[in-house]
């Protein structure tokens, strides 16, 4: 029998959601709601190719949940809920409570709550997600997916900060990373792609989406990634920071009259990276339509480069070399510009780009030369797949 | 005639000194202040080969500098205090208000008292050093040397973070490095050993004191340099944090019910890195004569060095190559077993050690292999005599 299964991602404002269809992996139904608890919520959904949309108040995340059993519904994708065979969630920090994915139950739900502050930007949101679910489909068996899974067997030396050890003992003030879904994902297309043994293979995968980060795959698992404790760490992103002295925090806070730290944090997280650098815009495209004119626009793109050349070098040392490198995500997989400026930076190593892969083809396929002597792939990233079969591990 | 300049780095509850003899250069008296306004002060002053030491009451700096001055002439030193031709005093951050080394006056004076919260953790107690001798000398020349000079040339994408552009041109909130003074001395030297000229080669200098940064030169100037806004940034050091995620701060606050968020700042300025890690000590040989036996000094050892390694690594990257790597400074000048262990990592762009100039020999010296393909220099590091080279550019 065909089996369906939900996977859900969760955020204040929004909802998105895609209806897979077993045993073939199928997206039967992708959608999203936007402005969740704000004027004007829009719910979108695609089915058979067309998509509907509708703007109609949805207050909060139970509401979100009705409206979309009821679409499904009314749609004819599901005759019954009870067709809904299971639903899986993203969530981005598992905290130092959860190693792997895991079937939610009250003692994980209940846990799930304590973790808000390791990733508090996103992990409230998608336990509201997931709380809905819980609500609305009680019967429905759920699973959460932690962003966080794929970095736990980073090396400790990689896992810790120079802080007191016993702040990392007690309260878990060590390194998350996240992406980790995607990462995982990408790194084993990739070793299948170049038909090597994922576990021989000295990696490194870009995710670069609206959050960006690094990760060396080494030995066959994480070996370092560039978010930290959260994901404001590591390079430039859309809106966030990533690394900064952290002296500024207070120095900032100074300047600025702000007395609540999480404020500063705020601006730390929404309107810092590419965003604040050019003072323009979040997204690449609208910084490449206006470098030639803006030079904090070329500033932004400069840095945003810059950052990851610099991990990627740092991850290359550490590992004592590199055999592949993985783009993903938003612009990883859209954008051969960006690709190409960075790709370039490792000529001094024998990276040679294929001009024509890189700005041309689809899906996954390799962008370096046919003698370049380190391998560059672009690998569509599809965490929510990953989620199914997360999913369909942990109940089937 | 001969002519002496006093060279001073004053701190929190030290304050350090040199007396040059020039046309020479020669150092003819070196000693320091210690446990400066604390109980036991102690005043050492080492002259013609001969350590006088004595525990004396010192209140403050005014009180050091008078101790100072009588006891060059006390120990015949000098006759007179007008034989003291001019004060260099080394300053950690110039901050936004000096591009370069200065020559001081009331002016300048005023704007040094504006810097503070550049380096928070040194520039008070160096200007109160500097107070001191200009209260107690008012008519000889005073010049200060700032450890930020070298990395003023930094190219505009190292030296902006990624936090809205307006937060730098009003406030200054950008990275302004340290260790320049000595970064500066030692790949001038080092060039100048190789017979090389100096804006041909890039470097990467590692200046490993309590202190510790990694800086890249390249193109006749520093190009990136691991420490940031304050010296607390970069690498693992041997009691501040380096690089940790911004988010940490408030979690830790929160966890250790901290309210006041200097208070946290201190903690990663100075019970963190080596110190905090292990739970032994901040200095390195203390950690490795325990490390067989404490698992947390062996992970401090390997988080510093790979540290270190990811720094030189992401300036490998952004240099696309790299000519000389230069070690300085107490562990840098004196510790083989660190020096071998960050070059072991770059075995794999052609880096090989010289054991024996490694292990053994003095002074200025290469401690890579005939035929390794990157150059590695040990150089003692002198920013005492840096600073007289700039006393005299700028009062000669």
């Amino acid at each position: 029998m065909q089996r369906k299964i939900l996977v859900v991602n969760s955020g204040s404002s929004t909802l998105k959601f895609k209806l897979f269809a077993l045993p073939k992996e199928e997206v039967i139904v992708k959608g999203l709601v936007d402005r969740l608890g704000l004027d004007h919520s829009v719910f979108e959904i695609t089915y058979q190719g067309k998509k509907h949309s509708q703007e109609i108040p949805i207050q909060n995340h139970v509401e979100a949940v009705k409206i979309l059993i009821q679409q499904l519904q009314d749609l004819k994708v599901i005759a019954d809920v009870q067709e809904i065979s299971g639903v899986g969630h993203r969530v981005v920090s598992g905290g130092p409570y959860f190693d792997n994915s895991v079937l939610l139950d009250e003692k994980s739900l209940k846990e799930l709550s304590r973790i808000d502050e390791y990733a508090p930007l996103h992990n409230p949101a998608e336990r509201k997600g997931i709380e809905a679910f819980a609500q609305m489909l009680p019967n429905v068996p759920q699973v959460a997916v932690f962003d966080t899974t794929f970095h736990k067997k980073l090396p400790l030396m990689n896992q810790v900060y120079s802080i007191p050890r016993e702040y990392d003992e007690k309260f878990g003030a060590h390194r998350y990373g996240a992406h980790g879904t995607s990462h995982d994902y990408v790194s084993h297309k990739a070793a299948e792609f170049l038909q090597k043994p994922y576990d021989k293979l000295r990696m490194v995968s870009m995710h670069m989406g609206s959050g960006v980060s690094v990760t060396a795959i080494k030995d066959g698992h994480s070996f370092d990634t560039s978010m930290g404790f959260t994901p404001v760490a590591g390079v430039t992103m859309s809106s966030r920071a990533g690394d900064i002295d952290i002296s500024l925090v207070s120095f900032l806070m100074e300047k600025l009259q702000i007395t609540d730290i999480h404020e500063m944090l705020d601006i730390l997280n929404n309107d810092s990276g590419l965003k604040g650098l050019s003072g323009v815009s979040p997204d690449m495209r609208d910084l490449i339509a206006v470098k030639d004119t803006n030079p904090n626009a070329q500033l932004a793109i400069d840095v945003f480069i810059n950052r990851i050349v610099k991990y990627v070098g740092a991850y290359i040392a550490e590992m004592h070399g590199i055999d592949v490198m993985i783009f993903t995500a938003g612009m990883g997989e859209n954008n051969p510009a960006i690709r190409q400026a960075i790709m370039d930076n490792f000529g001094f190593l024998g990276m040679k780009v294929d001009q024509d892969t890189n700005e041309n083809g689809k899906g996954i396929r390799k962008i370096s030369a046919a003698d370049s002597k380190i391998a560059a792939l672009v690998v569509p990233t599809d965490e929510e797949l990953m989620i199914v079969h997360e999913f369909e591990r942990l109940v089937k």
